[in-house]
């Protein structure tokens, strides 16, 4: 493959971003240089335009993540406010401005009629869907497991909503006459790497494509896609993991087994037992498990989840109405039919009301009205969906090596005055 | 093979049970004989043993279901109020009584390193080991479903809780120091058809061996296994369907690959997406599905249930304290962690009180005491596992052609006076 095709970023992002590239390097170096090498810098200083109350977590890769005050303060989160998990490190994309690039160029290829080569300018031509997806990454949550697993310490923050705006899989098939071998089961996606990074390669089951409304977003919450969130291009599957989503495609290719690669195995999976009616395999807190792709799943469908935005964990609020509000989703397979919430320690639990309109895919806002003396209070919250899945009270339950999935229920102190 | 190894039973059986055999074929008869047709002979004239309150929903093969009353009425179900779905019709074992024979081999072969024979006799002085297990037709709650699947119109009583005792495989290949190929996935089991039916062919995975107890089960309920409940033999997995506790064993094979025998594939199958966290792919209620070993797994762990035994439907109770009761039950793959109640239509679910002891695989006995004014009532249960696996609210939600695996929240009505 010519080096321009694999890596058609890196000459025209290095002009484009070399002053802001260079920039937040100085910015890192600086704090290094005042002797606080464990301090991280701050979001903005990391990846330009983020909201610098976000959490760094890593500044090389750039993992950096939301707060529950941020994701309850907008109904779609903005992209000053939404979090980046990165596995690549690409200086050139550490911002939130769009990644401008026409003439990169996506290989549909693998078991397909015709393959073919198409750009972003052409993709930007053909009928654009748009879809609502809470992205989250599947480690999000992972310092609430214990023993804690190794790994980026994701507390509540890897998660937001938002809206892509791209071209279905389906409809581009279509557009350009394309056939797939029945032989087809998976859709295997290439990221950019600009060369200088180990190849980025994810598979899906190719059922996204039909109940996930896989597609090449090239838009964000209206804009073109941030190159920090993957611009030009990102693979989107509705109601799957972030690692599933992968950003800066350059190779979408359809297989009829999951990739091999390190990035489908052994990371981003969980035990199962095959064919058994359980999400994970519970394991033993703090024991070693031999993933292969018999014995674990990919971080595929995301999870039922809720969170509590409000009130705030530790915070004091003025009863005796007090409104317990947050958000809830799953993988969008089937609709969220009940969202509870308990202030008794799970010994009672009623229906929260769900407010206003919610895709598929989105997340579902949530309000309990509660009559409550003044006290100390601790709130739970669990969402259970018209398919029987519901989140354990304790998450630990799904102890994992690598600490993915995590869904337990979550439960906020906080004080009535 | 020999015809006395492939068919040991018949002879034997057929000296033991002429008599038996033939006086319930002339029941049967006889009630045909009135015109009646399509009213089906009492239980205890298809079944030597069983209780005339059973069901019966086909007389041969023998289809008998038990009843919410009965199985309230005992907390180890007995043999003769315990449910029956014999896949093959064999007329002589029509009996609750055991079915001596010493002589009776299973054959252990497949991917072992010594393939052997061991009989009834011998299997009897291996170590025993006991486990109470919930006993369920994956076709349990089938007429639930709308349009209503074929098969067996099974209500709510094709389930019972029963206790086995047996030699674990485990015990067995140990004592035989036999060991197992790596490459052995399966545990494909052979029912002898006493040369009358085609092959009846099982797998379950290897896994049921470490998680199930699994087990060549000599007795229940501390008797010899009765004949029509497999005896002298059967394949016993704690916490999976019926289906797959192969009766009248005569073969353990270890394979690479589950059977592609007919009832493996495409009976007792559910559709699912490989991959994703959920427990079935919910399909458009009677529409077809084209059943493959990749898009459908075999009934195998039993999913999460819960049945409220009392008050009965329609009955009428006096207030005002109410002790709605019943059961509930998983895989056993994780303990249940709770059991709610609401009598409100589901705005509000209130714990129930888990009642003595209860094996891993055996039923929760519980009782939610409630305090009810007279008037006209519904009660709901839901049982909710330390997994997050809890039962849909509506359970045609998982509508399959086939039927199986039925757990939608049990509601009854009754009239407190």
């Amino acid at each position: 493959m010519p080096r321009n095709h694999e890596h058609p970023l890196s000459e025209a992002m290095d002009r484009r971003l070399f002053l802001k590239r260079t920039a937040v390097a100085g910015a890192a170096l600086g704090l290094m240089g005042r002797g606080l090498a464990q301090q991280q810098p701050t979001a903005d200083q990391v990846v330009q335009g983020k909201n610098p109350k976000l959490v760094v977590l890593s500044s090389r890769p750039v993992v950096m993540e939301s707060t529950l005050e941020l994701l309850g303060s907008e109904r779609i989160t903005s992209k000053a406010n939404l979090f980046v998990r990165n596995n690549i490190d690409l200086p050139g994309l550490n911002t939130t401005e769009p990644n401008v690039q026409p003439g990169w160029e996506v290989e549909i290829t693998g078991l397909v009629d015709k393959p073919f080569k198409i750009t972003v300018d052409e993709l930007s031509k053909l009928p654009q869907t748009e879809v609502t997806t809470v992205l989250q990454c599947s480690g999000n949550g992972r310092s609430f497991f214990n023993p804690r697993p190794s790994g980026n310490p994701w507390t509540y923050g890897g998660v937001g909503q938002v809206t892509w705006r791209g071209v279905l899989l389906k409809t581009l098939l279509e557009a350009k006459g394309v056939k797939l071998d029945p032989k087809a089961r998976f859709i295997t996606m290439n990221a950019s790497t600009q060369g200088g990074a180990q190849p980025y390669e994810k598979s899906y089951p190719i059922s996204v494509m039909e109940h996930n409304s896989a597609m090449l977003a090239l838009g964000m919450n209206g804009e073109p896609l941030p190159a920090v969130h993957g611009g030009p291009v990102r693979l989107v599957a509705a109601g799957t993991f972030g690692t599933a989503n992968v950003k800066w495609i350059t190779k979408v290719e359809f297989t009829e087994k999951e990739s091999s690669g390190n990035e489908q195995v052994p990371r981003y999976r969980v035990p199962v037992l095959p064919g058994w009616n359980t999400p994970i395999l519970p394991t033993q807190p703090g024991s070693r498990y031999n993933y292969t792709l018999d014995n674990s799943r990919s971080n595929w469908g995301a999870n039922i989840n809720s969170f509590i935005l409000s009130p705030l964990p530790g915070s004091s609020v003025r009863g005796r109405l007090v409104e317990i509000r947050g958000v809830a989703w799953n993988d969008g397979l089937a609709p969220i039919e009940s969202i509870e919430v308990s202030v008794d320690s799970g010994t009672t639990w009623r229906k929260a009301v769900i407010e206003g309109d919610h895709g598929k895919f989105g997340w579902y806002r949530w309000v309990a009205p509660r009559l409550l003396s003044p006290g100390e209070y601790e709130a739970m919250v669990r969402a259970t969906d018209a398919l029987g899945r519901t989140q354990p009270l304790n998450g630990n339950i799904w102890w994992n090596e690598r600490g993915y999935e995590w869904n337990g229920v979550m439960r906020v102190k906080f004080t009535v005055t």
